[in-house]
């Protein structure tokens, strides 16, 4: 993995009508966003969750892949006919969409030759010159074309598979975060928080967010910055003002 | 609420960096899709997830509430810096960003006149001429402007206020869904699925999702239609071809 001292961002494409339908609650956009941010400096700016029509999908791979680093793909990479999205992309960029032979010999093999029937066969089809990315748990590779990582939808496959994605990224500075938990309202510090976040506004980020924990209310304010010395800056702050108004801090 | 006999669709716009690094599980979206579907008929088409930022909050109004019969935004409407969706969304349609009367006073008598400072103060500031969302577990009140529907982040109070939209929505066409589990693999019955799949293509949708359950690997066989005849004949064809291939469905 390569590293430049720089921001680099990442949208996520879960397509999926089960996910659009509520029916299946998605889990794959804070794995993934977690992941890009812990282990690759690249923040998660964008997610869209879509349907699997060919038509919604290359619109949204063209539009993602032109205004963002990355684009990772979740879903409509199986055997099935809702399983779209490697013709999709291949239509999106205008690539031919065929047999990858190093995917056709991993599925073949995994399979055996007698049970290597025509829906397991699709799943080595991608767009032509496309990256594998190997799969240790169910052996169908997922592909990278152009800045798409075409992903399974599957949770618990995904998470198997994310490691072999590093190699072909570029890593964005780290991003610290700092999460400080007050029992107070956010209203009680709204202006306060305000004047700081004004302040520091190139640097650091702040968001508030609140929470219900040991029957009383609170909010925890999370930081987040490139700079782990502004981000501590701040942090000094925060303490400062919660100190001023007497609010109680959670240790955790 | 109206009734229409037709396909009402709309789109979920989630506000916050917290959702985008992965730090907070989205829960809004499968709960206000399963809602819009199993109580108004409407399907949810497209979600966004994007960070606290202005400009980015103006472009996806304006291109959801363009494209789609609804678009529910959560999360930005409460006290601090970060809770910018009342006045993007006026910006975006450029519409005067003031204080709602009543808003402001079902705030101020919550909070007491002595509690209420600026911070409170600003929730009750929205897009002019916006109507109320009511808010029964803790007062600050969303708002509907021309077809956009801005709710809370926080799931407890997004919950309780769902209902309160109801009255300004047009119901489409009731969409019924089955769900067949079947201990096969995906790649078994893709071909035959493909085949029902193309033959009722115009009125029935079916999505295929593969299950671990009771140390058994299965494939959820999910229909959803607006006709339950045509949702009944086709799951009479999914169960056909279960006996067929001799595999097992799940009872539950």
């Amino acid at each position: 993995m390569k590293k430049k001292n720089k921001k680099v961002n990442a949208a996520i494409l879960i397509i999926g009508n089960e996910i659009l339908s509520g029916r299946t609650q998605d889990k794959n956009t804070a794995f993934i966003s977690n992941w890009l941010n812990s282990k690759c400096g690249i923040s998660v700016n964008e997610v869209r969750i879509i349907p699997d029509l060919q038509k919604v999908l290359v619109k949204n791979v063209l539009e993602l892949s032109k205004n963002f680093n990355y684009v990772f793909t979740t879903g409509g990479i199986g055997p099935t006919h809702d399983d779209i999205t490697a013709e999709s992309i291949s239509k999106a960029f205008k690539i031919k969409y065929e047999y990858h032979k190093e995917a056709f010999k991993i599925l073949e093999n995994y399979y055996g030759k007698s049970k290597f029937n025509d829906g397991r066969k699709k799943m080595a089809k991608m767009p032509s010159g496309a990256k594998l990315i190997y799969n240790p748990s169910s052996a169908a590779p997922g592909f990278i074309i152009k800045n798409v990582f075409s992903l399974p939808g599957v949770p618990s496959i995904l998470n198997s598979m994310i490691e072999n994605c590093k190699r072909y990224l570029i890593k964005g500075s780290t991003i610290h975060s700092k999460t400080l938990n007050l029992f107070t309202v956010e209203s009680n510090i709204s202006k306060q928080l305000g004047i700081i976040q004004k302040k520091n506004k190139k640097f650091v980020d702040i968001g508030s967010y609140p929470f219900f924990r040991l029957g009383k209310i609170g909010v925890s304010i999370v930081t987040r910055s490139t700079s782990k010395i502004k981000l501590q800056k701040v942090n000094r702050d925060l303490i400062n003002l919660a100190r001023l108004k007497k609010i109680e801090i959670l240790k955790i």
